[in-house]
């Protein structure tokens, strides 16, 4: 019978998936794995500072390429990895985190390894990780082929973590290996009967409606709809709405696309757009609170029809089972060739610039980079200002966006876009994070320079958790902190050391703090495209986007 | 009847445990607890860089205090500490960490609030942690008082990690306080009965052997046993070992103190010493691989007696409830004044430092850093070569060595000096952390300068994880990572920024690669000692110390 190795399985399985990148950091409990990824010519190793940033360089990889991956070791390495781990769960990306653990024999006796809690409970840490994983595993010698199978394709189709425990014995074991199959990585089919129920009730509301509307939101995203929700929307023609989590989803230069839409935090207007609808048409609505301008979004239930990824309501009935990869495109199919012709009143636009000061305020920010940043780019803000910034910033041509609106991990961008870098060499990734977010996690711009990847980054600097102070204690000691020389990030993280071979890769690194400044050297960026830039932006400490303060404004103490 | 709010009395119990310092991150959902430490004038908040840094100062501080405690925000915070917490459960540290949750009628409501999973369990994060934690606990109004005091107390008294969830919107609330009384923090009493017939047997053993030995570990210290300790050593006179783990508990220099035992990682001659006793008696030990060389360590049970925490265990006989807290110093009064009067051989030495090569090697390092050592200091290693390289580093008086042999998580050093820095600022911290554990935690720099702390940083760079290279994969490209400009540690966290405030305390920053250069450096730094200085130490790449050698010869695929 053919065999083949437990960890060349795991390899070939993520390979399915779309991964050619794996994340984490090495332990004495991985190596083997690690050998494997590092001998295969098809595989990058992530090489990342530490096992936060590795999970949120799986997860910043996975929201490019549909999947992400990293590998940790017990104990201290997986448990460094659950922020980012949880978040990937949280905010629906199949991220799948693979664990070596201590060999099997040394697990039987309850050995006192480290790593360990020394207690010789070497499951602890599987159950904590199942706890924010869809699926998860610990695998033998028995079990390794099908549980590994499982994990992967239950993380993949239902668009969560997963989590493979295995002994380091087992990594190059072999097993039995009969024909081995691609995995099934197709949704869950939908039940035929209550499908075609749903589908003939909607069309019916849809006719009857005089007023309907579109809000795209981010599980479109997440089950890469992107092509099925522009069908609708084009051939429906109705006006559409993105919530902010689903920004990017479709392209922002579509005749009926309205704007941003997330209830009491929306531009002046939108939100009298989607008062004057009698039918609301959710696709992949994630109603969190700073999704939904903390849960002032929408109309009533009576008004409201929710395609979502594994069930579809209407008004107040929930049809489970019928999910909207198999629902959006039948619907499309089965709509009127361009139903609606409605004419549209002039789309609503943020603030123009304040032109009364000098300083990089973020009215001016948002509204000026756009024109600085290529087509078909990716866009990481982290959370905190530059998250809510980029609500309502003009989406270049096909450009995605990338930040934590339902988890909200600060620090979580760096990692991110260096997944996202990796994941795509050809798109070009700006990052914005704060440098209160910068703190926590800022050693993996190391990262970037180790691999050639070139980013723009972009450290706003407000001296602060600018976001903090507006929820809470804005003169308060501990909403500050030592103040880096940020502008010399690219530096110390050895850029310029010789024996690290990134020197000619090094574009600017510089501090703005006035826009004439901000903008010559945006000019100077955009003149080497191929080079990795880090610009330090001063900004006025308590400016905040428009959209950041107004959601504060109702959610202390919730 | 008297009431106090439910932060408050927190505090006033974390104050009873001998808190002054609390470490953490702000998050929106702890910043009203935060308001309370900042007004009170007799606790200083950490403002650290990143929560697992975090949790690393509170365990640093509670090796030096005997508690320590964090306070992180619900979910993504919680989540970046858990490293951390584990590290201190398994290596016996009480932190309590403390983490804001969300609003009580959000958490009712089942809401989708940012940093949840977005399933409506509030509970699921503190279900994780209860796996790491002697006792946790969600707090209610009801249940507020009874489970704070429950959680501080089993976890100052088993030196174990507690949990404390608090809801926003309980942190200023105001409970019933019917005259407070303060925690019982004493260890449980041993049975009476138990504990004379394991004492009256402990000693006919001691009396029938001829050539009885101690080896002290490291719940010695756990339990600020090392007066009991001593007492036991003096009147013995019996010759003594340190487990590595038990480093610093006893006086190097006592008559009787023969050195550090670790098995098969001994200097060569310990082991003999060892072997030729009949009679081994440890008092705290943690019985883990890299503690006892790879389980080389150790005589037969029917020459063992062992005095642990919470138990005492006589050759095959357990007696539980029977814990050293108690036993210890009864057992020393009932030795007949100074029992025995060994005349010892001189104390096996490490290798004399070979002059062969004016490279900094481990040999000479460890030989030739105590010279320059304060006594009263405090020495952190962090997982790897250093923490190797103190095992058989000559002791300055009164000296504590902080490593986590059993939990070993690269980078946890950085944070943990922070965390004993804070703890007592009238003794020196001598930090000792390789390239590779430095890059995972490195910002936490930042916090040294911030609040004026004047520790000596050697950064040990050896240009790779040398431990892994030595265990599995000298020259996988996965063992290696970026070179950083280490020496500008100092100025890239703002060291010499005007506004930091920080400039006038910090001394050298500099790189040494020869032993000539090491010697000048540490000539200076001695001349200003209430300076920060941060030494970049080049080392052979694969230099290692004997001890780290030896032990991975025996470790590789456990």
């Amino acid at each position: 019978m053919p065999t083949i190795s437990i960890s060349e399985h795991i390899i070939r399985r993520l390979k399915e998936i779309g991964i050619d990148t794996i994340f984490g950091v090495p332990g004495d409990y991985n190596m083997p794995f690690l050998d494997i990824i590092e001998d295969d010519p098809k595989l990058t190793w992530g090489n990342n500072t530490n096992e936060l940033n590795a999970s949120y360089a799986a997860d910043g990889y996975a929201r490019i390429r549909g999947a992400g991956a990293l590998v940790t070791t017990f104990g201290v390495g997986e448990l460094s990895a659950m922020n980012g781990i949880a978040g990937s769960y949280s905010e629906m990306l199949p991220v799948i985190h693979i664990v070596g653990t201590p060999a099997t024999a040394s697990q039987d006796a309850r050995a006192m390894l480290h790593h360990s809690l020394g207690n010789g409970d070497f499951d602890v840490f599987h159950r904590m990780s199942a706890m924010i994983t869809a699926a998860s595993a610990q695998l033998t010698m028995d079990n390794a082929i099908t549980e590994i199978d499982r994990v992967i394709q239950t993380a993949f189709t239902r668009k969560r973590t997963g989590y493979i425990g295995i002994p380091i014995d087992l990594m190059t074991a072999q097993v039995d290996a009969p024909q081995i199959q691609e995995l099934d990585l197709k949704p869950t089919k939908n039940s035929d009967e209550a499908q075609s129920v749903a589908l003939k009730q909607i069309l019916q509301e849809i006719q009857d409606a005089k007023h309907p509307a579109i809000v795209i939101d981010g599980c479109i995203l997440r089950h890469r709809l992107e092509k099925e929700a522009t069908a609708f929307v084009e051939r429906s023609g109705f006006p559409t709405f993105a919530a902010p989590m689903g920004k990017g989803a479709i392209d922002e230069s579509l005749v009926n696309y309205r704007g941003i839409y997330s209830g009491n935090v929306s531009l002046e207007g939108i939100n009298k757009e989607i008062e004057q609808a009698d039918l609301l048409i959710e696709l992949g609505s994630i109603k969190s609170d700073f999704n939904t301008g903390n849960f002032s979004y929408g109309l009533d239930k009576t008004k409201t029809i929710s395609l979502h990824s594994f069930k579809t309501v209407i008004y107040h009935a929930e049809y489970p089972g019928v999910g909207m990869n198999e629902l959006l495109p039948l619907l499309t199919k089965s709509l009127p060739e361009k139903m609606s012709s409605i004419q549209f009143e002039p789309r609503v636009k943020p603030a123009a610039i304040d032109d009364s000061t000098t300083e990089i305020t973020h009215n001016y920010l948002w509204n000026k980079v756009p024109e600085f940043i290529q087509s078909d780019s990716v866009v990481v803000a982290d959370t905190g200002t530059a998250e809510f910034g980029i609500f309502n910033m003009e989406s270049p041509k096909r450009t995605t966006f990338i930040s934590q609106i339902l988890w909200g991990s600060i620090g979580y961008s760096v990692g991110s876009a260096v997944g996202a870098a990796m994941a795509d060499r050809n798109r070009k990734v700006y990052l914005f994070v704060g440098d209160g977010s910068f703190q926590l996690t800022a050693q993996e711009v190391s990262v970037f320079l180790r691999h050639g990847l070139t980013p723009v980054i972009f450290l706003l600097n407000n001296d602060g958790y600018l976001i903090e102070k507006l929820i809470h204690g804005p003169d308060r000691a501990y909403n500050n902190f030592q103040m880096w020389e940020y502008n010399q990030t690219l530096k110390y993280f050895g850029g310029y050391l010789e024996n690290n071979k990134c020197k000619s890769l090094i574009g600017l690194e510089s501090k703005v703090s006035t826009r004439q400044e901000f903008e010559d050297t945006m000019k100077q960026v955009n003149q080497e495209p191929n080079k990795i830039h880090f610009i330090e932006v001063i900004m006025p400490q308590f400016d905040a986007p428009r959209e950041l303060s107004l959601l504060v404004g109702s959610s202390e103490n919730r």
